[in-house]
């Protein structure tokens, strides 16, 4: 009886104690010591190197510490095992926290007005918008984007979602499918990318999305913040965007290669605000919990929750 | 019949405009201009000179254009009729959306990763806390304080409130007067200013106030958000605050002296964050209907809405 857990570019220590510490009766094993692999029933992983799970002849699942599971499918020699996903309210209050927040600066200009004190300029705004004049549209309505959605239409904001399939969220107009996608952007002042990261989603934020966004919005041009993943984002298309106004802002906490490389343009593009990937961070304490509650589930034959199907990626 | 507009610091026409619109059947007049001071019954104030609403016999009623009064009270020739103030559900939602953004920034730690990208850095914070870890302390639980209250609550803030008398706002603990002072600042980390400016108020938010600050909380520090009135402050006090590492940061929005000189030390400090008190902007659209509403209510011989307690200043 041991978990194994394949971590990579996070920290494995806090990780590594927490499961000790909630699964005293079972071994803890990680990827860079010595360990017998006929003992290995559970893993977690974080972007686990390619073919690390391989050859774990009595695994009997894998759980993804973060939002995503796209890490993990990123594995071509990833065993046939039930996948489950992490359900956190504490990851799901803290994207909101990012997406709230980045609405809110967008709105409120803060960015200006941070320019203007550097330069300790005192002017405001006669025209200042209001939350309910400015369209949020929220691509990716599941667990993430649903809550994101509650708490900006609870701060004003005039919100809608897109999906792949229809979903059906109280006092959200939700659109669904390429048919109803260019409606949904027409009516999009700041698009909120939550969208999983699969076959189908990579690459489409792209130059065809941006161009579809509203034109003669209240804050002078329509912004992106992809908190999601970066493979849905064409880079170069971003910046083609921002320096043709068609875009009038892009908020980013996911890139094609991360960490971004110090050489990258982004850093310094003047429409461009970086955070590093940590708009909804796993706490390893809230994360461990559930994983072990997953696993405690299975061993009293119950079934898990929260399986990715594999055939569509999330 | 005829409406005096008694304004400065603001652009004068949008109100006069809007006024003659909403009262056709009514002269609109100007400081700027000659008019029969007999035919005034109504007069609208921000920051009217003084003596300007003096030598009107037949003045019923003034209205104040912003959340505020103590800009009408500091006129010692103020004339003995009704002062209303203006409550707008738009100027509450524009201070919520603030206050909420301005928690969110410091929470999220908005400051630190905008310089980490101006030098190319990627680097998060294994330790980001959760809205629930962090106490903010509203000071001024009338209609802007509890609303922004509800709003930080509903984004997982630890919010209390302080009044001068107690309020009872269903899920805030309510903390009233001298006597629970000291209470309130020790659960605070965030210090959100929201009260009004009398001559019981003005100076209090100083050295003792920030010296009664939480300490030990998740953020490093405590923090100060005032979006009230600038007579409020001692600016030196925070100065020395933030320099003493009593206070992590400031956001000021209003000052003892508007507009804020250009060679004030405020502009620069790094521990401070100043907008040009806007936190709040008065909508001519909105606050021009409320006025009119008023001034129906009174012809209709309905009293008037929010008249202030002159004796208390707001």
């Amino acid at each position: 009886m041991t978990l194994l857990v394949a971590i990579t570019g996070w920290d494995v220590d806090p990780w590594v104690e927490r499961f000790r510490r909630l699964l005293p009766d079972r071994k803890v094993v990680t990827l860079g010591e010595p360990f017998d692999r006929r003992a290995v029933d559970y893993a977690v992983s974080w972007k686990h190197p390619v073919g690390a799970l391989d050859g774990l002849p009595n695994l009997e699942a894998v759980f993804s510490l973060g939002a995503g599971v796209d890490h993990i499918f990123a594995d071509p020699r990833l065993p046939d095992v039930p996948i489950a996903r992490v359900v956190d309210s504490d990851l799901t209050d803290r994207m909101s926290e990012y997406v709230v927040m980045h609405c809110l600066m967008l709105l409120r200009q803060q960015r200006r007005y941070a320019r203007q004190q550097t330069a300790a300029v005192w002017q405001d705004d006669k025209n200042q918008s209001a939350a309910a004049d400015v369209r949020v549209g929220i691509m990716g309505m599941g667990v993430l984007g649903q809550d994101a959605a509650a708490k900006l239409k609870m701060m004003g904001f005039d919100v809608a979602g897109w999906s792949r399939t229809r979903r059906s969220v109280p006092g959200v107009p939700c659109f669904a499918g390429s048919d109803e996608l260019a409606a949904f952007l027409a009516r999009t002042d700041i698009l909120v990318v939550l969208l999983p990261l699969t076959a189908e989603t990579r690459g489409f934020i792209a130059k065809p999305i941006f161009d579809g966004l509203a034109k003669g919005g209240v804050l002078g041009g329509p912004s992106l913040i992809n908190a999601g993943r970066g493979g849905l984002q064409v880079e170069d298309d971003i910046v083609a965007a921002l320096d043709s106004g068609v875009l009038a802002h892009a908020v980013l906490d996911v890139f094609n290669v991360e960490p971004l490389p110090p050489a990258s343009p982004l850093w310094t593009h003047p429409g461009i605000t970086i955070t590093p990937h940590n708009a909804a961070m796993s706490d390893p304490d809230a994360v461990g919990r559930l994983v072990v509650r997953q696993i405690r589930r299975l061993e009293a034959g119950e079934p898990l929750d929260y399986v990715v199907e594999r055939s569509r990626g999330y």
